[in-house]
């Protein structure tokens, strides 16, 4: 939660000289956002998020990012909109940093989301995985399971900070994930990182899908393990099976889920787990113990891995693969 | 810059119930303020700042504060509205902490402000101090002369750190500063920190006075003082009379400044000038070197300091005793 670039006044109007968004009348920086600066912006004409790419992002990546939010918001998803500048370029730079402008959009996050709403966020990543078929670019996963093992390895023992033959235990689980691993499960674009506090509302409607900054190529069913584990866990750490349901639902209004991708969902959902374990104790490994922002507690999502490594089968979820909803009847 | 207390939807949606001000539309902490929390909130009704006063403000001070935003709000002056909720209090709590909420106002603030902006602030603080004459509520300038040498004896000879026997050279200029200052000028509430990040602009009309609380009583031209040093000196450190002088002028065409207050201007100048030098050196000297937020540089003060104690007279801030504007004629 920073704003890592300043952009005074001087620069900011010389960069929005480029633009036909008339006066501004407001310019802040939000503390939202843990990989790039971004400013709220209001002209007499609109709402605007001005974002600054810092170093994390790889510049590389952003036409793939700028494509995809592009092409989103025109198939009629509520997601930024990128703002074309009066030379059609949406990739500007500003105080030393590639950056661009996009739509405001309403809504307010919740940190533990009703039924209505894991509903409606399902049917929302449907639509993305739907929609975002026919974007040109490719951005592959960095963080999928391939990366899972190397990231492991440069943890090594560090990782018996949690406990006393951590490490070990950590080896076998990712070992037994990356053995059930599916293959030939529906590929296409995916969110990746669609936790709650990227997904607005008012009320219990949807008004948006935000940060798109880790969306890449990978299974689609992988972005619904993704989502059981940021959606459905219940502050105490318990499984909220009312929730998974809803979301699956959702989903399922928009984009039929297969047996295979069905059946599927306890390892995706466990990889998952294991992927936000894998980076939240490297942070806490790497961390100096006074920093002023403290790394996300990695036992959080170490629990919802033995969660579904527990599980006896779908139904868990909420799911009933002989349902008038599933493929086979 | 930063947001301290994090307020989640459920504790926002439970506190708003107690005002009348429609539903929530949008709601983001930014990264304004070094001494609260504040967030940017934007209902069906309008937009508001949600402050949450960290401990680094006086709870017993809010009273006065509100008020003095409420007395010059109702007198016509662009300052932030405290927004009564349904029980007509102000003063609420919020995650643990006291809070208010208030108008949002228009407008971004310049770095290096031009001549015509540092004209239309000179006349919103005079303004500032004429309208608060008949706030009810006191409160004393804890930062001011009397506490200077207390402060410089805290940070004891860590002062060193700048110069070798800079402590030395501080309190000699600090004792001159406190035998010449003035005992018979006029008093009323200051705003005591009216630097140019707490000044709105749309183009160059001003749209609002922020940042409310370092207000207090004192003498009203040593406010003159503080702007005059934070206001009129450029970036490589050079005096601007140019502007110096819109700014008196611009305070004249509300307020006549007696010819003992303009006088005064080079000591009061000094004084604001030590004043905001001890405490960016008290921090300088008590910030660990491995901070995320580097403190200001005390030096930059400094130089402003003997800028004022090399003048020969008020002639070099603009100011012609002698002219129809003075009250020598």
């Amino acid at each position: 939660m920073a704003v890592y670039t300043t952009v005074d006044d001087t620069a900011l109007n010389r960069f929005l000289t480029a633009y036909d968004i008339g006066e501004v009348l407001s310019f802040a920086g939000i503390a939202e956002g843990v990989e790039n600066s971004n400013y709220l912006l209001r002209s007499t004409k609109a709402h605007f998020i001005l974002t600054l790419y810092e170093k994390r992002v790889d510049a590389e990546d952003l036409p793939f990012f700028i494509e995809l939010m592009t092409h989103l918001s025109a198939a009629g998803m509520n997601c930024p909109l990128p703002v074309a500048a009066r030379d059609g370029q949406i990739l500007h730079e500003l105080a030393g940093r590639p950056c661009a402008l996009f739509s405001f959009l309403d809504g307010t996050f919740s940190r533990f989301p009703n039924r209505a709403k894991c509903r409606a966020l399902g049917a929302s990543l449907a639509e993305l995985h739907v929609k975002s078929q026919g974007v040109s670019r490719h951005r592959a996963n960095a963080l999928g399971p391939a990366s899972w093992t190397p990231l492991l390895q440069s943890i090594g023992t560090d990782a018996n900070i949690l406990a006393e033959g951590m490490h070990a235990t950590i080896t076998t689980r990712l070992e037994q994930i990356l053995q059930e691993w599916p293959t030939d499960l529906p590929h296409g674009i995916i969110h990746a990182d669609l936790f709650p506090n990227n997904v607005l509302f008012v009320g219990d409607k949807l008004t948006g899908l935000i940060d798109f900054y880790f969306a890449c190529e990978d299974i689609l069913a992988y972005d619904i393990g993704i989502c059981l584990n940021s959606w459905c866990f219940e502050a105490d750490g318990s499984f909220n099976m009312t929730k998974s349901r809803a979301l699956i639902r959702g989903y399922e209004s928009v984009r039929r889920l297969s047996a295979t991708e069905k059946q599927a969902i306890p390892v995706l959902a466990a990889g998952s787990a294991m992927r936000f374990f894998l980076t939240r104790l490297y942070d806490w490994a790497h961390t100096p113990k006074d920093a002023l922002v403290s790394p996300k507690d990695p036992m959080e999502y170490w629990a919802i891995l033995r969660f579904h490594q527990s599980v006896s089968g779908v139904s868990a979820y909420g799911l009933d693969l002989s349902s008038p909803n599933g493929e086979i009847q």
